[in-house]
């Protein structure tokens, strides 16, 4: 594993405090002038599936490098703290099934070690703190050159619902944006080869509702809804100019059923 | 046109998802190293004219750069994506109006380009994230030295209203900040040019309110109305230590009139 | 004095506008290629002492630096622009107590230095916007290698209440973060040795309520209140897995007292 001497960087710490300038600086004093690319800080707080998947979805469009992950509802408790080695990508954080997906997407992981050598930690170490205290520090040494040590156990998140036939589809919302775009787990070409394509209706908690499948917002008038492939592949829910999660009552983890309507 | 190794940065993606590290991501694959300096990524979602203006009071204080925006309301539909050459910088964006007023901060646009090289793009192209698939690699590209190529037309947003005679102005309000302080669209040096100056009254959808045009907001007591000359020479108005556009009802894009109180 | 070329940067001008972007460009248009490491830049409006506290817990983490700070309500009045030593690091910001504890958390301040030089400045200088015009320009030549220069005088904040002997303690809230967890001004050490350990009672505005101490959020079960040292020393009050500040009512500034539940 040759070393690439650039760390990435997702928490749920948010914006408001010092937590992320204090992790950067951890880092910069371990290892000066390590480039850090910041994917997001606001993830929802303590939601790991949420971490896993902008993970996931990130590291194929990222440089190879060593990528911090920390969204640790379990900080203090008896959860590890690992090193996951995927290719020449190396992922930082907690053993909790946020990095899994993530290493997934760059072929899997070959090797994963538990971060337990007392010289990576400050000193004193908080037990609510880890980021600072625990993963920065592991992420500078390992984009400084230092090799992944010790290993230890991961865990896995169960994947998310995704059952396509060709008499439809059962999938959950993924990621909400901040325009109301609702992600889901539905792969759009899978969909298309079991030929749920078109005119479609969804149904959810019991109501269902029509869409067209169509290439883009703008292929409907303003505040029509539409589904979409989105930048992922994944099937997308939408209102053009409007908010398709307030409407239709979706959030991330809600589970619904898809299919097409039949030509009359 | 020397090459400037820069890349500036604004969008209205938000900061809750991967969009912005994703964009970072691109940029740095394609010209690892290079400084990406954010202007903001939080346009309200869509506002393009909020957007224009953002960065054209931006780009005087920004380093000569590869300046690359996003709002792009318009995403998959026939606007083009083009690169606007004023002077040493280079804008990268959608022909939608948004980069027009930057370049004319920079002496006025020399030439525009439309990037359409097929090669500029990543595969699979999506249909709703041209941030990530076209426009980023396309500022990597130019900053990484590639000259920009392909010419193409632009369009122009209307210049905002602001109309000023020795009976009074007629302006519009540009942006409200967090603190609730107004920017408008009139420019202080005409006002007082024009002898708008001293004790005025705003008339705001039938409804006047006198205030003073002071130095500062601590001209005022607390709680008290000004208007100022605000860091880009154009009329402000605040409250000291509190919410003006709140208490006046005020949001960008609301047009009033003013007038100099007569001396009695 | 040896140069540190790297700045910090902590304001209270929020991401939603050019102010940030803005000031970036300006230090590096000064002193090109200068590493910029933000702190925080939504330290809640105009609030001088959390600003303060969140300086001082961060700068033993961060790399040794010109840590630009503005936080200023008194923007455009006689407050002064300073300049403080601390051995190897400057701070740079207003003279509003800002810079204060973070230089004591570093040795104490040595010097302190109006930024009086109008060679500084950029010009036309605005009454309100002195980050941009006035103190970015100033840490980025400081961090060139421009010795801090002219003496000034630096007024101090008063301490945070924190009073401990063998009957009870009487703290205030220094900070609440996004998860609703309590930061006091009480120092956990001192607590343990005055024998304030164990089962605990806290009054807030005339309730009592009980938790207990102990080492993580994990100790005690979903939605039970705790207290817990945090990662900067301090006692901390929080619910596991719950939002403690909005339950005690509790908010920075707030006073309380604290003393141990005899054995009974």
């Amino acid at each position: 594993m040759s070393a690439p001497a650039q760390i990435t960087f997702l928490t749920d710490y948010g914006l408001e405090h010092k937590f992320i300038g204090v992790c950067r600086g951890v880092m910069q004093r371990i290892t000066p002038g390590v480039p850090i690319l910041d994917i997001t800080h606001l993830v929802p707080p303590g939601d790991v599936r949420h971490g896993a998947v902008v993970l996931a979805q990130s590291v194929p469009y990222l440089p190879t490098a060593v990528h911090l992950a920390v969204v640790d509802p379990g900080v203090g408790t008896s959860r590890k703290a690992v090193a996951v080695v995927a290719g020449e990508n190396v992922f930082i954080g907690p053993d909790n099934g946020l990095l899994m997906w993530a290493a997934d997407a760059l072929g899997g992981p070959v090797a994963a070690y538990e971060i337990a050598d007392p010289q990576i930690r400050l000193k004193p170490t908080s037990n609510t703190f880890h980021g600072r205290d625990l993963f920065a520090p592991a992420a500078a040494h390992v984009a400084g050159g230092r090799p992944p040590a010790t290993l230890g156990d991961l865990v896995r998140l169960s994947d998310p619902l995704a059952e396509i036939t060709a008499d439809g589809a059962t999938g959950e919302v993924l990621t909400v944006d901040r325009f109301g775009n609702i992600q889901t787990s539905l792969e759009v070409e899978k969909l298309q080869s079991s030929g749920i394509d078109g005119e479609l209706e969804i149904t959810v908690a019991g109501t269902t509702t029509r869409l067209p499948f169509v290439p883009t917002f703008g292929s409907v008038p303003a505040g029509t809804l539409l589904a979409h492939e989105d930048s992922a592949q994944l099937l997308s829910i939408a209102i053009n100019l409007g908010d398709a999660a307030t409407q239709l009552g979706l959030t991330p983890g809600t589970r619904f059923s898809l299919r097409r309507v039949a030509a009359s």
